[in-house]
């Protein structure tokens, strides 16, 4: 055993993000209580970035202190009581992980499904709430992972209060990357994730409750599953009205590296980073079609900032992936689910949206599918990209 | 908003303890993926130095992606199943915490309690099992963070398999400060924490489990209400075997700076530690009697790492803390619960347990004695705690 020395990669898969050395370094400085005052002071400030990123003034604004599996539990474990009825959008992994969170709460979930890669279809989500008036909350995967769709948020934000549901939303890949606006939207119940492209390390999910989904919680008639993720318990840490009282250990350094990194994104501006994941992205787009590649998803629903990529008949599309690593030092991510070996997936998140990364993973492709003798053109993506960067990036 | 510089501070209390510049440092090495193939390398070391601080050759040997709540809520939550009855030590904050957890799984509680600050009864937790037939799972905490009472965690374990029972063990304040032998005493789940003994940031929870508890687990009727924390899902990323599955993102960085801290325990030795914390409790409590203040906890039962302090009669205690924390930027605990204004918590957890520690607790603690003019004797804490000091420490 002797300390480790990770490798020096770029990470453009579906996250972890490339995390910036100032971001590092915060991570790094020296762990203090989690009830000091300095603390305290510095939770305040935290909570207002991450409201700023969320465009909410929700009170109810926090890290949820795990990963974003732990953020939609959080959301769902508070407001899903036994016997609740909750309609889910599913069109990727994630809607899937919904259904389980809402099955193991004692919810019925009615699932409202589209191929994977397809958006959800907005007709259906209205039939499946008109057919089941008692639902009291409709979810949806506003960025998802897995695939590379993009939701039309404010349509089913708006569909769920139309039928006095509550909406709950998974934005782990979206907050930063492109417009989020949850008091717009009137979205209820919101969590993220920090690895994406807020570009802090993993470990911490933001969430956001508005006033009305607060209310439901507190009208619970039984007690949340969780002791751990009982928002009931842990607001009354993160609200700093009457003292904070001891729920579990926050976990210090990491919120250290989050505020880092909401500090950066209040630096860069909100429009300005979500303008620069669309420019990589457009870059990037020309690139692959310059090199003959294809993406998964239409462009009315695609998200910048993750990039599902057919993978071409007779690719080993596994060997692409080791021997960008392998070579280039480049993580690009595997297709999950039905789109295991179907697909590529590029992310361009955060840190990894900037004009060196795009290049770099495009070169790393184009000698990985050579490798192969692939059938695409050479020479072309890099000009392409280029020439579709924006002057001032 | 700018970026956090937090005070230097000496953390004395219930934890966070001091955090080692090289755990700081390997949190912020560079972020990569969580199914990197340097990444599982990693795990294994992970895993490896994890069994070595619990003494255990536990296949199902981790740590969880969140807080040592987080580790307790694992271990509650994959072996109890609605209508189990569980056995519960109480004798303090964390035992209480046990019973939320069995109850929000659906079992039935059975206390068995102590008041704080007293040890359990061994003859009381079989007088239960015998009444208790039906009881599943004995649970107690081995190092009482609210009190600083050692339980016999030799004997509580053995209990249990006497009357065919599991044991659940709370060692997070106990692991790497004082004896945690899990196979020889044949405890079946265990949880700890990074931020104490450890002296890693807060955030992570090593657990531990038997052959025999995976089996109840894989057993279950009933899906475990919990998906995050859902071992039978979360194994299968943690076992290499037949390569890795995605369940949730791992908070790397934070389980570089955990990986950093067991090779300094490592290199220790886990004898050594121990020795270093019992030596330290003996130079603190020689200072603290010196100066004539005493100890809640009988030496029988005593933490060498967590010290709980009787507040001395007309004593303000909370203006003490304020003062040695704005004088000296010394953080030590409050009391919880039933103990609020009675005690203060003196922790000597890990890197905070070091001779250095020790005498400025005591010189800032008598000086804030002295501001009140309270009872003490002046000038004799420290040359009996140096007294005390082993000489190659």
């Amino acid at each position: 055993m002797q300390s480790f020395q990770p490798p020096e990669r770029t990470l453009m898969g579906p996250g972890p993000s490339d995390v910036h050395p100032r971001v590092l370094a915060a991570m790094a400085r020296p762990t203090i209580g989690h009830l000091d005052p300095a603390f305290q002071t510095f939770m305040e400030e935290l909570k207002a970035g991450l409201r700023a990123a969320f465009k909410t003034e929700n009170a109810l604004t926090i890290p949820v202190s795990a990963p974003g599996s732990a953020g939609m539990e959080t959301c769902f474990a508070n407001l899903v009581e036994p016997g609740d009825t909750v309609v889910i959008c599913q069109n990727g992994v994630f809607g899937g992980r919904m259904r389980e969170n809402v099955t193991r709460a004692g919810g019925n979930a009615v699932m409202v499904e589209a191929e994977w890669g397809r958006s959800i279809d907005l007709d259906a989500t209205e039939a499946a709430l008109k057919d089941h008036p008692e639902a009291k909350i409709l979810a949806f995967v506003h960025a998802e992972t897995s695939t590379g769709v993009r939701a039309d948020a404010a349509a089913l934000c708006a569909l769920a209060r139309q039928h006095d549901c509550l909406s709950i939303m998974d934005t782990v890949t979206g907050l930063g990357g492109i417009p989020v606006d949850v008091d717009g939207w009137g979205a209820d119940a919101v969590y993220s994730g920090t690895q994406k492209c807020l570009s802090a390390p993993p470990g911490l999910s933001p969430v956001t409750f508005s006033d009305r989904a607060v209310a439901v919680i507190k009208a619970r008639a039984h007690p949340v599953q969780s002791w751990f993720l009982d928002l009931t318990l842990v607001m009354d840490y993160w609200d700093g009205a009457g003292g904070r009282s001891y729920h579990h250990t926050a976990p210090v350094n990491a919120l250290y590296g989050l505020h880092e990194a909401l500090l950066m994104l209040h630096e860069e501006g909100l429009d300005a980073a979500w303008a620069r994941h669309a420019h990589m992205h457009t870059a990037l787009k020309a690139g692959l079609e310059a090199m003959g590649l294809s993406l998964l998803v239409d462009a009315a629903h695609r998200l910048p900032q993750l990039n599902a990529v057919s993978v071409p008949d007779s690719v080993d599309e596994a060997a692409i992936r080791k021997f960008v690593l392998e070579r280039y030092d480049l993580e690009i991510g595997a297709g999950l689910g039905t789109l295991a070996g179907k697909v590529w997936r590029l992310g361009l998140m955060g840190q990894s949206a900037r004009p060196d990364r795009v290049i770099k993973c495009l070169a790393a492709l184009e000698d990985a599918l050579a490798h192969q003798q692939a059938p695409i053109s050479r020479g072309k993506a890099i000009p392409a990209a280029q020439a579709a960067l924006p002057d001032d990036s």
